[in-house]
Parts: structure tokens; sequence; C-alpha cells
């Protein structure tokens, strides 16, 4: 007998069954989302080129470390100059390398359905990682559990907003550390079926979370197909770690996609100057970058890059800040140089509480990625709290946020423009529009229409129970919940998969983190 | 006895005493903003072409209703094709009236420190305008009365976040219509110093409103200097109505600045085509800039577009939609086309209380128009629930995100480039900047420092009280009301304008409107 965790045989590889096609009929979300408007530009070509050659005299002059004993070796067998863990690059082999870098590369998993490109002029969403807490369904904050993970993947399934699953939206709390990383893979091949960020936080995790995409996808399959993304971050200034750089290795020899991350706290780990700042974390992107194409050329990566300024009175991150809005124009402007992909921060506030507070920061920073262009809107859900929360509430208005930005992003039709036109001239001066023929066929495409956001008369929202965003977002939250049906998996697949994690589990000490 | 209405003599022609300087010293708002951005393009320039062509098209075949005696008579000299109230107008003729406007003029007011440009290349922020309710520094939402505008006038000129005062930013409930413009003025030029919109829905408030102007600032001095703003709307589709057209004609003749503002609602009064809503307000808007012309060659004038799509549901506008931003980029591509300045909606959300969908649909109103370069950011403080609601807290928050993007808009300095790389050399991998001599000098000035927004940690937060930002933002309000004072008057001027509103309202009989 099946149960409701596994409905529907389907075989590996990426074939879809009937089901799993009807089930992924409910999300629109399949297609590539091409950016339609030009991006706003922070700096002119000459500013740019400066930024540019300075990211390049500080990989020459200062180089960077590299404290990773696989990776020196590789620089020195590359012919760059290399002391100690100290590595000088000089811009010509850097370029040469990065140049071997695809452009665009498509994403999928096994709903051969979920298929996007990803590319310098395309937009593409993924939930948040790495909150240590949850604001839960009932408004509650506290450490975050498996259960609480498997509903944020359960939520990133069903919600349309979403392209990839953050993985580690959440961190399971109540399981030992060293076996997270199982659990919150398990959960993200089970409780969906989307392309997903695995574990990259060293060579153990990184291999056990290829090895369990693996199981689901088939070897084959993932040799010829991204189905995975690995987070690898950057510790600034200019130093990559042993740690991050397993993680790399892995999944870039599994053919799976790496996004390279430098973290930036602005006037902590950078000098307290936008254009230096840009200008240090491009050369510590722009040597990952080309570390990787060193590992394996024609590897699939995303540049990227984590910017937030810091409070001078806290020391906390300030999300929504106008330097880090310049910065991801920039960024933008120098990943279109270079011709690659690039991420931004899509949805990131600081507040305490899904407030005001908590919308302005992020729908700045919605607007700070999407007037750049940025091709992997990250965090794109649920982040509150400078990421120390996953708010569940957050998760389903950002979801209808990302909908909203994609509207944006893809800019203005001009096919129906003649017809449009036709009616200004049949209504004429004075008229209006709701009854026209041309309104009744095209309203629906031409204006984005909100569920989440409530746009009724205060008096009918009053005899609705006055409800603010925050409370309208956890009914959402609990009834999507409550409608989730699991994606179809071959049963044999899950068992395997079940017995990946037992076995692991049993290898690794729960004492060893 | 002098009291604390009136503490200081002024003369009155806008030359600053030592006191109203030391009172400026407060605000760093006085100097121009620059873009130092390159603004996000929806349409290529084929593309803008094409808009406009099709919006010379429906003004020179279909024409637009002038429902205004004056205006028909005007434009039957200037030799435009009119029949009845119809007026066909040719792209030729149009354009040469266009080519009259000044691209940028100066605003200022009796304050000389209160002083910046409006151009194609600035940004400005004024206050909302229009809520007949407010939520009150307790958080009540009721109508609005004189002293809620008194205090929203005495927040506009402490917060530097404005530049303009919105004159009727809620409305006066508690007096009678025919009265509430004569009120509404005198709050606006006793509260504060700076420069204001006047009341222009039709002639007599249009001329009582110049005239209290004048008794504040001189007559000559306002025939030399723009120290008012008259809002003028259109009635989408292709109409402008006698009582717009009539405050129009007043705010020119005395030299005072004109904003020419079609009201689109999108899928309602346009067709339900983005291209062809643009077409259809860009011709409304370039008939009533030509007028303007028209009436008094060299005029100052703003492109004005207020536009929202309209929820098919319940017929509400709805706030922060895409569409929105997508026409603000052509708004801006036009506007400059034409080389006029021109205006947005900065923050406007249809939230029923001060919420996280009024931070996100603020915020991306903001950025539609910052990153679309708008040269006015309109009803940039205290709009929710679609402009039904003047929200105290929001005009707080509000004028914190004013400062937040002018610092986005003005782009970034290469001034300090070379000594911040020289940090990165003296850092060098894996240090930190905290304590290096170029972050404790720059800091200040290279990253934005927030007061409203929280960046506390959770437990410092608690400690706090738990405050949310709209509870926050009520004890800012309330603090920064009871801090305020009023801007130096000549008593002799007080006594004049006090005088005019007492003898314009013996004259009006309040049961006129």
């Amino acid at each position: 007998m099946m149960d409701s965790d596994s409905p529907v045989i389907r075989r590996r590889g990426g074939r879809a069954s009937v089901v799993a096609a009807r089930e992924s009929e409910k999300r629109p979300r399949v297609s590539t989302i091409k950016y339609g408007i030009r991006p706003v530009e922070a700096v002119t070509a000459e500013q740019l080129e400066r930024i540019h050659q300075a990211s390049l005299a500080i990989l020459r002059e200062i180089g960077i470390e590299f404290r990773d004993e696989t990776a020196i070796r590789q620089w020195k067998e590359a012919g760059a100059d290399v002391q100690g863990q100290r590595v000088r690059l000089d811009g010509e082999m850097l370029m040469h390398l990065i140049s071997k870098a695809p452009s665009r590369f498509e994403m999928t998993s096994r709903d051969p359905l979920q298929r996007f490109e990803i590319a310098p002029n395309t937009m593409t969403f993924s939930a948040m990682q790495g909150a240590p807490n949850v604001r839960d369904l009932q408004g509650v904050r506290r450490a975050s559990t498996i259960e609480d993970l498997r509903n944020m993947n359960r939520l990133t399934q069903m919600l349309p907003g979403f392209h990839i699953a953050g993985g580690f939206t959440c961190e399971p709390t109540d399981i030992a550390v060293p076996w997270r990383h199982l659990h919150i893979n398990h959960s993200s091949l089970v409780e969906t079926n989307m392309p997903f960020f695995g574990l990259t936080t060293g060579k153990q995790r990184a291999e056990d979370s290829i090895a369990m995409g693996q199981i689901v996808h088939g070897k084959a399959f993932m040799d010829q197909n991204a189905v995975m993304l690995g987070h690898v971050s950057g510790n600034s200034p200019l130093v990559w770690d042993s740690t991050m750089l397993e993680g790399l290795r892995a999944f870039v020899e599994a053919n799976q996609v790496v996004l390279l991350s430098p973290f930036v706290l602005g006037a902590a780990n950078t000098p307290a100057d936008i254009p230096a700042t840009i200008a240090q974390l491009n050369a510590e992107a722009l040597a990952a970058l080309a570390y990787t194409q060193l590992v394996r050329p024609g590897a699939k990566m995303i540049y990227g890059q984590y910017s937030v300024s810091v409070s001078m009175r806290s020391g906390a991150p300030m999300s929504g800040m106008p330097e880090v809005t310049l910065i991801n124009a920039v960024i933008g402007q120098l990943a279109r140089r270079y011709g690659l992909p690039w991420r931004t921060t899509a949805s990131q506030s600081s507040a305490k509480t899904f407030d005001a507070q908590s919308g302005y920061e992020s729908a700045i920073a919605y607007m700070s990625g999407a007037s750049a262009c940025a091709n992997l809107m990250m965090h794109a859900g649920g982040w509150d709290e400078a990421g120390l929360v996953c708010c569940m509430a957050k998760f389903v208005a950002d979801a209808e946020q990302n909908l909203l930005i994609e509207k944006y992003a893809q800019g203005i039709s001009f096919e129906h423009f003649d017809d449009a036109l036709e009616a200004v001239r049949r209504i004429g001066p004075g008229g209006h529009y709701l009854g026209d023929s041309f309104t009744l066929k095209r309203f629906k495409d031409a204006f984005f229409a909100p569920e989440i956001l409530d746009y009724l008369s205060y008096e009918q929202w009053k005899v609705k129970g006055s409800k603010d965003m925050a409370q309208r977002c956890r009914e959402k939250a609990k009834s999507i919940i409550a409608s989730y049906e699991q994606p179809p998996m071959d049963p044999a697949v899950r068992e395997e998969l079940d017995a990946f994690v037992a076995k692991r589990q049993e290898e690794i000490s729960p004492s060893i983190a």
C-alpha cells in the first residue's frame, strides 16, 4: 500500500509521471524568466574599468589566501605565484580561467517540468538559508526543528514564487550537528521535487549531499544535469577556507552548480568606502571563480556576494541600506562584463517581528536586485532578524513579492499595443474602460493581482477581522501546509535514501562537531 | 510680548535672521540632491518613440477635451483645431509650446536656506496630500482635524527627509469645506518655512492660496521666486476640467510651479495594456504641459502622473504593483526626452494598518521612483490605505526612507577610492577594518546610519520593550512634536495673514461647497 508520503511510482532520471505533471500545473514557475528591462547602472564604463583594474591589482600585488593544501598545489601547478598560503594571480591567467565558464546553464530536477536557465538575462528565486530560529505559525520565535524545516520545504514546493529550495532554510536544531546535513538533504529531496541547495561545509557533508542527490536523480542524470547548488562563502578580506573549498570541489566534480560568495560586512571586513569594498569583493570573487575553472574547466558557477553594512553602534549587520543597493548595481555591471550570472540577496530584513520594517527592508532588497538585473534572487523568502529567523508568515508574503518582482523584471510587452490603442479611440475622452472588450480580454494578464496584499476597503477589512499582513500570512501558510501533497517518488528510491541516512548516521558519531 | 508662535521678527522677502539660520542648521535638507545613477529603462529607444508617436496620434486624431471656456478660447487663438470642447493638436505645435518650458528651476521660501533645484537630474521629496483620515499618535484611525494637519506640518518642518510641505497632507474635516483652503495654507505658512503645495481646486481657492503666499513672501519676491506648487490633476481619459485649469492659471500667472498629473487607474480609465496606458497618459500630460506654456511661456512645470492599477475584484486601487514600476520607468524616459522634470508617487500603500504590507508597498514605490530617476518624489510620507489615511507613524518612517533613498540616488563617490585601496593593502588577507584609521575617518559618511529602523539584537530589543516599527515611530513623532518650535515670522505679517483668513471666512459662506 502506498501512503501519502509516496503516492506514485516514478522512474528516476527526471522523467515525469502524469501525476507529477498535474502536480506541477499548480505552479506556473517552471519557465525561465527573462529580463525585459535595462538595469540601473551606478558607475560609468570608465569607473567600472577602474574597479576591475583595482581588483586585478589586489590579486596581483597583495594576493589572496587559499587556506587549503589541495588548492595551493593546484595553483602552483597552474603556474601562479604561491608563497605559503598566499596566491598572487596575474590578470591574464585569471581572466583566461574565468573565460572557460559557461555564461548560461540549465537547472532541472527529477520533475522535468522544473526546468529553467540561469544566465545573465534571466531571473530565478530561491528560499532563504541558515536561520537557527523560526517565527512559527503561531508567530512565536523559537529554535527551529526538523519539522519546521519540512514545513518550509512544503511551502517552497507549493508556492510558485520559488524555483530553488533553500535546503537549510532553517536549522533542524533538534538533530545533532554532524547528522543535520543528512536530514536537511533528505527533506529537500522528499518534500520537494525542485532543484535545491545541498550542504558545502566540508568534504564529508558535501559528498553526502551529492550522494543523496544521486540516489534520487541517478548519477548518470546528474553528470549531465545540474539539480543542486552549493553555496561557497568567502572569508573576507581575501581568504578562502579549506572547509568551503572542499565543498566546492565535491559539487563541481559532480557537475553541480557552485555559488562563490564573498561575505561583505561593509566597514568591518572591507574598507569604509563603496567602490573599494566592491574592488575587494570582486577580487575575492574572481579568485574563487578562476579556481573553480581550475578544478573543472566549464564548471557551472554563479558570481556571488553577500553584502550588508554594519551598524557602528551595535556591530549588527543592517538590511535594506542604500550602499548595498549601489553595490548590487555595480556587481551586476561587473558580472555582465565577465559574462557570468550573479546572485543577490533578494529579501533581507533586520526586524525582530514581521512588521513594517521587515516590509520596507525586504522590498528595498527586492528592487535592489531586480533593478540591477540579478540572476539568482537568493534568500527570497522568510529572512528576518538579519538571517537569525526564518519567519513563516514572511515566507508566504515574500513568495508573492517574488511573483510581483518577476512581472516587473520581464518588462513591457508591445504585443497588444495596437489593439489597446484602438480601445483608446473607441472609448474617447471622458469614457471608461471597465466594460470594454479589450479590458475584459486583457486585464488578467495585463495587471498583477495579489492575494496576500490586501485591497479591501477599511470597512470590509474590519468586517473580515482587521487582520494585519502577519496574521493573513500565517493563515495562508497553515492552509498551504494542510493542502500539501508530497511529490511522487519511487518507493525503492525512497527506501535507498532512508537507508543512506541511517547508515551515515551510524558511521558519523553525533559528538564529532 | 512675543509668544512662541512668533518668536523672532523677520523681514519679509525671504532674507533670514540669525535665528532662522540656526533653526535650519538642524536640517541638512537644503541642498539639491543630484542623481549619480543611470536609471532603469523599461523600453528601447525605438519603443519609446513608438509611444511618443502614439501620444501625438491620440492628440491629433482623437483630440482631448478642455472643459473650460477660457482654455477653449486660448486654444482657438493659438490656431488649434477646436470643435466644441474637443481640441485636436498637431505634434509640431504641441512640441513647440513645450519647448518653451524651463527644464530646471529653483524653489525657495522665506527661509533662504530652503533652496533647491528641480531638474531632470535632481531629486526632491514632498509630504503626502489629501487624506481625509489620520492614524493618530495613539494608532487610532479617525477623521482628521486642523490640529492633525498642524502636527503633520510640524513633523514636515522638523524632519530632514522633506523639501516641500504637502499643504493638505490631511483634510481638516472639522472646518467647513469652503473655508478649509484658508486654514490649510495658513498652517503651511505658519508651521513651516518651506516651499509648499497650495490649493488649486477652483479659481477662488487658488487665488486665495497665492494671496496668502504673497502676504508672507511678498508679491515682488514671488514674481521672481517659486515658493509654491499647484497640483493639477487630469480627468482620464483625455479630459482636463475647468476647476483644475482655473487653479493652473492662477498659479502660473503668479510665477508658481504647476504639476500636471493625469490620474491613471489602469484598466479603469486607461486600456488594460501598459504601453497604451502610457501613450494615453502621455497624451494627456503633453496637452496640459503645452497648455501651460500657452498661458505663460516659460512657466515652471513638472510632468506629473499618478498611476495605480485597479483590483478587478474590488475596484480598489492597488499600491506597489509591478505595472506601475514599469510605467514610472517609461515616464522617466519620456520626461528626459522632453527635457522636463517629472514626479512620481514615492510612498504609497493600501494597508489598513502600518504593517508589513505598508512597508513592502511603500518601499517598492520608493525604489520604483528612484531607480527611474524621478525628480519629485511626491506623497513621500504617511500615505496608507490608498491615500485615505495619513499615518503619523508611517510619516516618520517614510521620512527616514527618504534620506536612505536620496543616499542611493546620489550614487557612488570615487573621492576616497585610492585611500581606501591603501587600507586594503594595509589590512591584507584575514584582517579586519574596524580599528583602521581609514574606517574611523570615513564610516560615518560612507554608510547610512538609520535611527528608526532597528538593528538591536533580539535580546536587546526585548529588553527595550519589544516595540514594533509602528510603536517606535509613534514615540518618535510625539517627541518631535514636543520639541517643535515654530519658524520665525514677522508679527505684522502674521497679523496680516490671520486677518486675511478672517476676512475671507466672512466673505465665503460656509455652506457654498
